[in-house]
């Protein structure tokens, strides 16, 4: 079979037409990378989620996830080191009054200039030494480089003042951490056990992009495993290991993904890795895997006044445990899966036909099957075998079109299974109704005659679980 | 059987003891009126989501599931008409400083005074008439009335100008109605067909309170049925009922459950109705549904530019359809599974025996099975059967302290089936083993031997589906 080049203006041309997923706020023109998920694409995003509690919390001893709000305490943030970190080196062009990344212009400029390891000054100067213009106007003429909170801001109660800022939290870890005391206790749980959360986070960056890869607002899969010191390294490997088979149970397969060590590493990490998967703009995170220490612990015992000690019941000893983090992120994943999933096959170049299919798993599949009547004089009872598995399974219903349109409108949003009622299923007054449908699976294309009896059985076996 | 009468505090304590909800930030003093889902209050909330899902979504026809971004464009906060007044009438005590909702004040004064059909101008001359004294301080010396809009304010980009204002969504709504084009092109959606969205929302009030009953963030389960005019009001009383036998199915008994039909309209609204269940605090809404007629998309269709017309297939006709809203709040469905599931029997009056016991519904249970080696001699085989069990189902792993104990702790949690593993078990030199355990069921304390071979399947039958 022959194969299409896929090309990401396909796929989010796909995500937009068959209900994936929408611009943010679409029909007031768009809110800057935010997007909403449409009716297939909440349903792939809440399979993934399922996959994610099988895998990370229900098949795992001693995981358990949490669900913490959004809005936190201001001083997690503080604690976190966000307060005072967690920004961008900005400045505005005089002329133009464009404002950019002092990074990025130094990156595009030169990637080998490695700004990241810059201080503001030598950023500055670096611009000034090099000439390096405004992209947007040519000119050099730039502000002094100030660096700006990516933290969303907003305020508690009714007076804007500084006592009741608070913010929308830029990452799910800090819920994890400040109910490490409360889940340790409740769960009489003992090293190494592992918190978990799937949730939003927020980040106000100027410069985001890449459809759903890089937005203003993002859903995150963390898992958190607080360990003994001695215990970091081995977890941290297996960790990495275990996301890799993750990406891979969900049909990531292992040629487009690689691990990314960091060589240079965030002030609190021991050791840091993303996993990367080969989207068809290039190589992107969609995992990283972090050796956080005892850092977080420390300063939330420090900055709460809590005593943030484990004591071990084999040892007696008391100490504050390492943490193993490894975040997925939940868009990036989504979007990873469509990806791969997506596929235009040439099924005949003389006739210039081809289709477009999503080989999605079957159990991520947004719809298991679609049951289509072949004529709408057909569709009551096609209606009733669609309300009969519609209290098992999602199912779809599509009674308008051919029935070779309707096909290829389900091989689209990844529909493993149509189910055909045609003229024999229901009978005439010369032949019975054998009571049977015409199963067609979306992949091989093949055709099976299956009884209605067996039908929702027949649909289990062949989606399988994750 | 007797039991002992449930109050408040009995089952905000279990929440935070057994891990189901603790507060928000808690190792900081919390976060006032911020809540955090501990491991069982996260599975519990996570299962009435499921059961939502399949009851709204999978099992309607026509029934579409979006998950749009909390932070969208602010024009459709305008449109919608939460800018102008979505807000509390507040005045501060000039003496202690204290702020006060005026409404509250009158209300607390005197029930049948109705502030809510009052303006500022009423209620600050009734306070005055009736001479109703700040409640912190007793004084009578009061600020004007301010209206205070109760949505949380960010800005968008680095600079905090009106321009960039953006807002946390105080509803789901909006979510729902700005993607009613997207929806219905892409799912070639027929009228009357609905949409339905989970997610969070937020509110900047003052006075919240009740546990997680009213919160400064919240998530909602959202159901919009798009119609036409003229079949508005059979699908507004359909939805009612819908909503009813959807809570007696989540366990609620009829008896708890009320009707509280709205006399005063909100500006949008032909008819309203609360679903009340009986907390023990009182009666409280969890569901609310409204005939918001045609305003909502009439406005975004004002506001926005874009034609929100449908066309009628069949009739040629074009119109702007009505909206039947149903909307249930998931911290409230959750709070009212909790309240009705908690009991406190008493075993033997004599011997002082009673014992706490959650009796959830099955299907919504955080665990569904708890594994429970009599010795921890026996616990390599009953690890086995718990890594066994929970590839298939959310069990439970305890190894300490008496049988009996750990009992009573999954009676306290709710969890249906508790599987023993004995010395029958396993067999020794004398006795070959029966590969059988101990099956006991919460509510009736019954036990059963059950094969190990056949333990996986009877769960599945004893849990049942919702």
């Amino acid at each position: 079979m022959q194969h299409t080049d896929k090309t990401m203006d396909m796929i989010t041309g796909l995500c937009k037409t068959r209900g994936f997923i929408f611009p943010g706020s679409d029909i007031y023109g768009g809110l800057a990378n935010t997007w909403d998920y449409g009716p297939l694409g909440s349903r792939l995003k809440n399979n993934i989620k399922d996959t994610w509690r099988k895998r990370f919390i229900q098949e795992r001893r001693s995981s358990f996830e949490v669900d913490a709000d959004i809005l936190m305490h201001p001083r997690v943030w503080e604690a976190s080191g966000h307060v005072q970190s967690f920004s961008d080196p900005l400045l505005d062009c005089k002329e133009c009054k464009m404002r950019h990344r002092a990074d990025n212009l130094i990156d595009d400029f030169d990637p080998e200039a490695h700004a990241d390891g810059m201080t503001k000054e030598e950023m500055f100067q670096y611009i000034k030494d090099h000439h390096i213009p405004c992209p947007n106007c040519g000119k050099h003429n730039f502000t002094d480089i100030r660096e700006f909170n990516l933290m969303f801001q907003t305020f508690r109660g009714v007076t804007n003042d500084n006592k009741s800022v608070i913010y929308l939290r830029p990452e799910n870890a800090q819920g994890e951490y400040v109910n490490f005391l409360n889940v340790q206790r409740t769960m009489r749980a003992k090293l190494p056990f592992s918190i978990g959360q799937i949730g939003k986070a927020f980040r106000n960056e100027i410069t985001p992009g890449n459809f759903t890869f890089r937005t203003i607002e993002f859903e995150q899969m963390e898992f958190q495993t607080f360990c003994k010191k001695g215990d970091d390294e081995e977890l941290y490997s297996y960790f990495k290991e275990y996301g890799r088979k993750y990406f891979e149970d969900l049909g990531l397969p292992a040629e487009r993904l690689r691990f990314h060590d960091h060589e240079k590493l965030a002030h609190y990490a021991k050791a840091a890795c993303d996993i990367e998967y080969l989207f068809p703009f290039g190589w992107g995170e969609i995992n990283g895997t972090h050796n956080r220490t005892d850092f977080d612990l420390t300063r939330h015992q420090e900055y709460s006044g809590q005593k943030m000690d484990y004591l071990d019941p084999e040892t007696n000893e008391k100490f504050i445990p390492y943490i193993i983090e490894s975040t997925y992120g939940l868009d990036r994943t989504v979007l990873a899966v469509l990806s791969e999933a997506y596929d235009v096959e040439v099924l005949d170049e003389a006739k210039n036909d081809s289709r477009v299919v999503l080989h999605l798993k079957p159990c991520l599949a947004p719809y298991k099957a679609a049951v289509l009547p072949l004529s709408k004089k057909l569709s009551p009872k096609a209606l009733e075998v669609y309300d009969q598995l519609s209290k098992h399974t999602m199912a779809d219903f599509d009674e308008t079109g051919s029935i070779g349109k309707r096909y290829r409108r389900q091989d689209e949003i990844g529909t493993p299974l149509c189910v055909t009622i045609d003229f024999e299923t229901v009978g005439d007054s010369e032949k019975p109704a054998d009571n049977c449908v015409t199963v067609r699976e979306r992949d091989s294309m093949a055709q099976e005659r299956v009884p209605i009896e067996g039908l929702e059985r027949y649909i289990k076996e062949k989606i399988g679980e994750f």
